[in-house]
């Protein structure tokens, strides 16, 4: 089997990290152990600076950046990532995991930030063309849910302070996309944490079995 | 009349400095003096931290530039300038004279460095849609006139060590995109300044006189 790309996506307070982990351990599982893992928006110096440019507004003082740069900066980092890293760990036999990927942009800034859907479908196929995760496990919880855990762990950074009302968008923007996208997996992730591990081994498991 | 936005284009070396000069005063002779300058890459603090980025490697070691990261960030930076600063100055009623714009991209991306154009186009129709300057000046130079002159000013930035083919790959991109579109009015920047200088205050008279 070639290599793949294995996406973790959901909102913050998800389980996120504990689903990598589930991950990982399935992949083992199956023999899989040659892993690279990316994070973003960054992961690589380029993407790191427009991270530091889009979310703290790093040395450009009170200028306010406008939607349409963001979302092109972000487009920046995420092109650097697949193209230097991404592609060229497959392209040695690598899977990669990823800490959120394109649906990321599509869920926060078309659902939450209420930016132009249609913009940001266009720039991804611009961009990506028919570069997509071959597996996505989006991690479903209410924004009270993974709120209320982020806030447990004292993880509230600028995205966290957002209202209910723009996790709201951003999750049925999630639930809408995953809708009609065979290769991202749903997980009711508001269960206590050992059975959403036990759905995400299974995902996982019931994926690889489709693989040629 | 609307306020209107002019665009001076071409090879370095083609004489936008001069042509800039004519245009304002031909402008002034036609009773409008309420003017604002842009020059790109750049023109805001953000489009400078990402010319930095793009031009220097500012901040990110050797790390390489992918050629489409480059070019998301030039449409990063000029969506910023046209947002906050082109589109607002129209509105207040004072007319915009850019030095460079997006044919720039289109030429020396898109023809010198021979990243896909139409990438290129699609990128600038998703970004800018139908914002387009109302008169772009193209001062056509071959290569060699036009780096006789910038060597004669001692200026040679890493632009300007390219080779000639590229310059010629950037001309004939610039006549291409200039045949097809009314809106750009190809001067020949060969001649002597005083006649190349009466045919840009020739182009502007007349383009003044078509508008509404």
């Amino acid at each position: 089997m070639d290599s793949k790309f294995i996406v973790i996506e959901g909102l913050e307070g998800a389980g996120k990290t504990n689903a990598h982990n589930v991950v990982v351990a399935t992949l083992k599982e199956l023999g899989i152990s040659d892993l690279t893992f990316t994070r973003e928006p960054g992961g690589t110096p380029l993407a790191e600076r427009l991270r530091e440019l889009t979310l703290n507004n790093a040395g450009i003082g009170d200028e306010k950046v406008t939607d349409k740069a963001e979302v092109l900066m972000f487009y920046a980092a995420r092109i650097q990532l697949v193209e230097t890293v991404i592609k060229p760990a497959l392209a040695q036999g690598s899977w990669v995991i990823g800490d959120r990927h394109d649906l990321s942009t599509q869920a926060y800034q078309g659902g939450g930030r209420q930016i132009d859907k249609s913009l940001l479908m266009a720039l991804r196929n611009t961009v990506l063309g028919d570069f997509y995760p071959d597996l996505t496990i989006y991690l479903d919880v209410t924004p009270e849910v993974g709120l209320a855990r982020a806030r447990a762990r004292g993880e509230l950074d600028r995205i966290e302070q957002e209202s209910v009302d723009f996790f709201n968008r951003t999750r049925a923007r999630y639930l809408e996309l995953a809708s009609s996208d065979s290769r991202i997996k749903t997980i009711d992730a508001t269960r206590p944490l050992d059975e959403v591990s036990r759905a995400v081994r299974e995902a996982v498991l019931s994926w690889f079995r489709e693989q040629k």
